[in-house]
């Protein structure tokens, strides 16, 4: 089922869901029975809100974005002044979550992210992309995607902790390592994630990633989901960016051209050691409407 | 395997995820076996950020509760109006979420979100509830909740399109319906949600909600998490406050007393349609550390 | 130095800062001069920014508008509840603000709030304003204002405790209290502010406020601002909409045509009890670099 | 009217407002009388609140703070991109802002903002200080501060373009340049903040302030605020951190002891090069109920 860049309407011209159509009820069905040990891991890194900590921690994340604030609005600190119970001897916790999740936490990117020219995925107009939100192609479209996830771990392939900051991963190395079937979930493991907690500078000096070659093919294959635990799917160079030509651009590629939803940022450790290489992947983004996208905690049953 | 409330240390001294713990990988593998047609169902109610709309639209929420607020940082209107892209030819819209979710969205409570006296679910301190998070019982205690989900329509049952507000179903009703197994997802459908296209004063008129008896019923049942469409699970009155007192608070009944996760605000009318009772339910809470709870959007694979 | 409205360039092509250009240093040295007996008065409403509180109370704002949102992310609670201090002994509190200003508290606007057309005040092109901000008359032109006010007690002239929310006060009755000199502050109380502790629902039944003749006969005089305790300087109708057509918007004939900036929601029920007619007006907008606006506490020097 | 620290109850039992109570409305006429030009300058920093910018500039801030965020709700390309007016022809353009203030942009503290033991100034209840805010000693409680204001110009008097980082300014330099009166605003300028343009890295390796004794003089002088374009009045060692003990902590010494509100991260190189010593000081901060403090713009008018 390869197909040309482009192909607007593939899925009929109001499509605003890619690949995800790929999900039938008989592709989720057929991914459930990828589950072999039961074994449920969270493939999401923590949301830390540090905002008046003297010490706070943080988790990987691109430099200059606005991290994500979390407050108390009441807590027990409250009651421990003196503060009365909302109910005869009921206490209650609340708080609120300030989150740009594009470069901050785990992430699904909504098909409205990236483009260029005029239009979105499919043709539908860029314009409609507007403060109150994206009419077109927003992250409410993605509903809940149920899958078989196949994980490609690159630097266990290579003898690797992890890739080095300018390795671009080549179509032929995923082939190696596994095929994917149409609808699954391919989620890619560079490694670079572990390279944070031993420097944020060389963390932020570049970032490994798919090739561009590598992107088509996942898209020839007809991949639903692409999850990396990279920040952005291709790789990164030393400024932070994108280093491809508009045409090779990753995103453009998959979000843009061929509609394949992307979720970045993916913690895999814990998969990766494993060993296990197929397993059915949840996630469920925030049904935010006209959302860009959604921070997710995508999970692996193994 | 009923048992006493207030059983603190059931599952060990430093337990902090409850009834969770009854989802074992037996259990998780078993819950996947009760998908019959893959169909994939989002349970979630979406996420409306109306900031300066001259119309914004709303969903259920609580009365005096802050409405999230979604705001674009750069979008499709912005390269109307002559914004460069950020490479050759590249677009991109990015975008910031500020959300309260108790009360306000679809959304899963940590077992620190309510307790009594000075400890939370199994003795731990409620003093470690503080500005910075809780860092004891949080929501990043939760992971993944993949179980059998067995759905308790209970309009449906008798004949309503919707209970009315001063309802408070009786354990018997939910056992003529069904009988939960350990780790089972009790969903709870009260229909309440659809009286808000109706008349928002009527929605905050009171809301139907479990028994006392129908909380401890399924406590002994040991579900792994209740979820419900309506605002506690428990009733309201027309003050929008529980009715009942400390001791028969839904609340500290399955919160506090059984550690079982409670899920609020779901969208429930297609999975109602469907007339399907049994499925797989699977929630994954953003892993907000030290957070009260989470927006969520739960899925049914029926 | 009457003029006709549309007077681009008044100021010179590249003025952003409209009337407030008037605000010599000898027209301010005049100024000060207003006060008389030393009394500071502040002209705001309070923000309160209650998120969980059981009994949230509010100030007068418009419908459907998000409420500023106030949360400490430490507190003496914490403490209370055993947090370590951040010196030896040494406590902090720090806390956090969202606000969107217009229509929830007392604010000044930028020149770039409203506008008709492609042009913005002055001639500035309307697709500047952008998600970053508005590059052209962003509230960070303001600086700080200092003039002479000059309270226009409207209500009390009339012998009543408020105008009714129909009243559209006409250039007559202001000229019968006071005629403003070029560069003063046109300090105007409706009193409308009062009716919320009575009722809210009577709050927003509508407003009073300027009509469309008296907001030219005041941009005739010259004013440096317009300040007023209604929430539109113009009145709002039972939809809570500005009932004039196009060429009498009241935004439109000061902000855009004239460059008079707007300031909004204050207090004044202290100032009107003094009866005292002229001071000393000075308001200091945050520097928000690409604000249509900013919340404020204007003083009166009496 | 030297005083012991710790007189608790100077100004009454119920005194929230510290020195504050200094500025009767004698001493605000006789500050008015510091005018000489009529010039007026904002002594605030811009508030830049990039949160997607490819470029994001900033001002010189503390680090490990979360910065301000500025987002636009609705703005002038959404109109470029299609979207409808608000009335015929009339166009809106609103926003919102975020800001934890302290330590990333002008702000003035409150007398709640850091305290030493169980009490805030003049006895309060540290416990009152809760996630609701603080009901004792808020930002609230200042209204708006209008006094004669005195420039410390330290570098100017030294000969040197700023002090270096680990110049604690003595008491004997401040007496060189000038005696404040009971209720003055004291200015100190450090030219601190001119580095964050040559390095950031600089500027956080320590900051130059006011030594234990400098701050006890100017108490002793009973001046009514500290303003400095520091971040902490006293200085900073290069962790970031006030190296004095608790004894000779300056926001101790200062806020704690004395009840003499500070003002922090001022722009004060136009005020300095204007070589004009005496000056009116206007500062309104936001009437944020419990507030720890508010983003200010400061003025002078000279």
């Amino acid at each position: 089922m390869v197909h040309e860049p482009n192909n607007w309407g593939r899925f009929g011209p109001d499509d605003q869901r890619g690949t995800l159509n790929l999900l039938t009820p008989a592709v989720v069905l057929d991914a459930l029975r990828s589950a072999t040990t039961g074994e449920v891991l969270s493939l999401a890194m923590p949301i830390k809100g540090a905002t008046s900590s003297p010490a706070p921690t943080t988790v990987p994340h691109l430099p200059g974005r606005p991290l994500p604030q979390h407050f108390m609005s009441v807590d027990g600190g409250d009651y421990a002044a003196g503060a009365r119970a909302i109910g005869e001897g009921l206490y209650v916790a609340d708080d609120a979550l300030i989150v740009s999740h594009h470069g901050t936490t785990t992430h699904m990117d909504a098909l409205c992210h990236m483009w260029s020219g005029d239009e979105l995925y499919n043709g539908h107009p860029a314009a409609r992309v507007r403060s109150y939100g994206a009419t077109r192609c927003g992250i409410e479209q993605v509903g809940g995607v149920v899958a078989r996830g196949v994980l490609f771990d690159v630097p266990r392939r290579l003898g690797l902790d992890h890739l080095p900051a300018d390795f671009r991963i080549p179509a032929e190395l995923l082939a190696e390592i596994a095929t994917p079937r149409p609808g699954d979930a391919a989620v890619i493991r560079t490694g670079w994630p572990a390279v944070w907690g031993r420097s944020r500078e060389e963390y932020w000096s570049g970032q490994p990633g798919l090739s561009a070659e590598a992107g088509r093919w996942l898209a020839a294959h007809d991949v639903s989901v692409v999850a990396s635990d990279n920040a952005a799917i291709g790789g990164l160079d030393a400024r932070g960016l994108a280093d491809e030509g508009l045409a090779d651009d990753l995103h453009l590629i998959l979000l843009h051209r061929h509609g394949v939803h992307l979720i970045e940022m993916l913690w895999l450790e814990e998969l990766g050691e494993r060993g296990c290489t197929e397993f059915v992947f949840v996630v469920a983004p925030l049904r935010i409407e006209g959302g860009t996208g959604s921070p997710v905690t995508p999970l692996a049953i193994l």
